[in-house]
């Protein structure tokens, strides 16, 4: 008899995106007309950088010439992209990480998730509260918790991020295997200092801990002294890896590609104590259940790189940041007090009623899709997060909205 | 203290395919003027159909202007792309399957891997040998084996493919959960008819079992009377996933495009016996982990369905069949007894000596790369797999090299 794997049934009914996409979709089927503004899920609105569009055609027309088509590309990638992100994304910023240390992928919610693949059953896991659900969901199907009780999964840890600390948890007064962290925050957009991560990386040396540490959206930080990779905190190397994705720093979500960084000296341990390098262990997982990433797609990721791609991704971020600002100033303007906003397409704030009652009151008054908090935990109750991926216009429109009916 | 997944040590030392890039790699530094020949890998190495190229070009053209700009695509795969692969590959074919029953991935290699995450640790696994071995690593890394004695993993049911059986293995006559069959089987080039999966699809029913069928070349199928679907056969709907590929029917090794086929009464039991509708797991896991194929990607693969997909796909198969044919017949006459070739890109035989001496001599005196049966299993020993994946003009220096040394 085929058995299922009984931790599926551990997992909440849906995956928060889908829920709301689902409400979403009832909602234009009784009103096909009303226009929605659509601030919920966090994807992006506006084109692809004509650097990266230029270089995908190029690499497309290859891919229709026998001299130049390109077939299985090499395990981990393409080296003119590796090296692009090592030199920019990292050495630039004196960060030590060579081109051999990364890995590309078809996105970082793909790697958040696979990552957990490479540790023993019995790991003692913390993820922040509120939390992307991947990082708690996979490791409910992997069978590293008990069942869910009042929102929470017996046997992780849960580090409450709240209005009382700025939304970054501070380091655990119990002892975590491996810690999930995501700066800037996704959904609270707080960002986190040096000398916050720098106690987090004290403590997973200290505890013999590993940090997965999610920087998907690097690219809006502004603040000079935020860093952008953990990788910036002396010490870091052995005891953290990194995620990064394309998707909001150049518009790839429908495009696909990020990548991941294992260091050469990023351990683990054997049962009897003794150190195992994890990056073999993560080039072994993906050699064996990955293909690599379309080469057109590669080579849009390279112009990401270039000059004229700096500049274009740059502007990108810039026209989120702004309405980012928009957002936060006129939920101010309201009488509630955001977080994110700056260094983050993110503003998430305290509604004063039931998450879901605000996202349907929203929905349904005011044709505009939020997230609502709850979705990601137990901290986000009563909170709600507003994305700054759209047009400018929408966004004022979106606001004014909210305007009227609160 | 963080623990590695202990089931990693398990695996042999090197992915198959990664270890003979690296012998090739060795030799070429040796000897950087030689022009080596490369039928191992199972790369294909002619350009993409000029639909498909067309398609995507189109498609990236899109991404580049805010109105026609696609961010993230449906989880499961956007609808142009299930409804043609509804049509073309199934419908056409009599097998009732519908565009809601197909998952869109990037490709079939991670799809055969990832799928073993939906079952329970203690099922017991039944995997051809010569197998494809992604199929076993998976579940050796997930920790559904013993350690590996003299080539094989204690806890799983190998399924002799022989000369004796016409590499078309018969169903056990102990009892299996979870069936891995392959056809056209990679490495053997072999075909099932109907009444050999017949009997499978009845084992399967009988034993409460599933078939994950991996059809992946299914493309080069010429008979007329072998099947091109599992779900030609009745009552596989019940027992049988479906994974396909675009790697060789289209060329897309490179492009990443591929899908799992999830009947909507595909069955899994709970430990307590009661049935578990597989389709909405495999939906959850993909939401989860996974977040779709870039959309220019899927517009190309749309294309392989057009009136001029179809004749260009044709084509690049019909020439990669050529090839085989030619493989076939000078090994024939070489006194060898091949199988596969027809209906398959591959070709497999019995060397005569050890498969990794039988490589190292055509690398080195033919400068020609093949793959190693031994690299497949234990019945894989003495054995090697040419591919056809090559223009017609090097296959034929390639078997006039061989036909030399040998």
């Amino acid at each position: 008899m085929i058995k299922a794997n009984p931790n599926f049934a551990k997992i909440q009914a849906s995956y928060l995106f889908s829920d709301i996409a689902r409400r979403v979709a009832d909602f234009s089927k009784k009103n096909p007309d009303a226009k929605l503004i659509r601030m919920g899920i966090g994807d992006v609105t506006r084109a692809l950088p004509s650097a990266c569009v230029k270089a995908m055609a190029k690499a497309t027309e290859e891919m229709g010439v026998d001299a130049t088509f390109h077939g299985y590309g090499p395990d981990h990638g393409y080296g003119f992209l590796r090296e692009a992100i090592a030199q920019n994304d990292f050495r630039s910023r004196g960060a030590d990480i060579s081109p051999d240390e990364i890995f590309i992928s078809d996105g970082a919610k793909c790697d958040t998730g696979n990552f957990q693949e490479l540790f023993a059953q019995d790991v003692r896991i913390a993820v922040p509260d509120p939390v992307y659900p991947v990082y708690v969901d996979t490791n409910v199907m992997a069978g590293r918790t008990g069942g869910n009780i009042n929102g929470r999964y017996e046997g992780l840890i849960y580090l409450d991020s709240t209005a009382e600390n700025g939304f970054v948890p501070d380091v655990p007064d119990t002892h975590a295997d491996l810690i999930y962290l995501c700066f800037p925050n996704n959904p609270t957009g707080a960002v986190a200092s040096a000398d916050r991560l720098k106690k987090w990386v004290e403590y997973a040396r200290e505890n013999k801990a590993l940090i997965l540490f999610d920087a998907a959206y690097e690219a809006f930080i502004r603040d000079k002294d935020i860093p952008h990779s953990i990788y910036e905190i002396p010490g870091a190397r052995e005891v953290a890896v990194e995620f990064r994705s394309f998707s909001k720093t150049a518009g790839f979500t429908g495009t696909r590609c990020g990548y991941t960084v294992v260091p050469a000296d990023c351990r683990v341990f054997a049962e009897n104590g003794s150190e195992i390098m994890l990056q073999p262990m993560w080039a072994r997982r993906m050699s064996t259940k990955f293909n690599g990433v379309s080469y057109p797609v590669q080579r849009a990721a390279e112009a990401v790189y270039s000059e004229e791609g700096k500049e274009q991704t740059k502007m990108l971020v810039d026209g989120y940041l702004a309405n980012a600002a928009v957002i936060r100033d006129k939920l101010r303007a309201k009488g509630f007090s955001p977080t994110g906003g700056d260094n983050s397409p993110y503003v998430w704030f305290d509604t004063g009623m039931d998450s879901w009652e605000f996202f349907d009151r929203l929905l349904n008054e005011a044709q505009v899709v939020v997230t609502p908090g709850s979705g990601f935990g137990r901290c986000g109750n009563g909170y709600a997060r507003i994305s700054a991926f759209n047009s400018m216009e929408n966004v004022l429109e979106a606001m004014e909205r909210i305007d009227r009916i609160i």
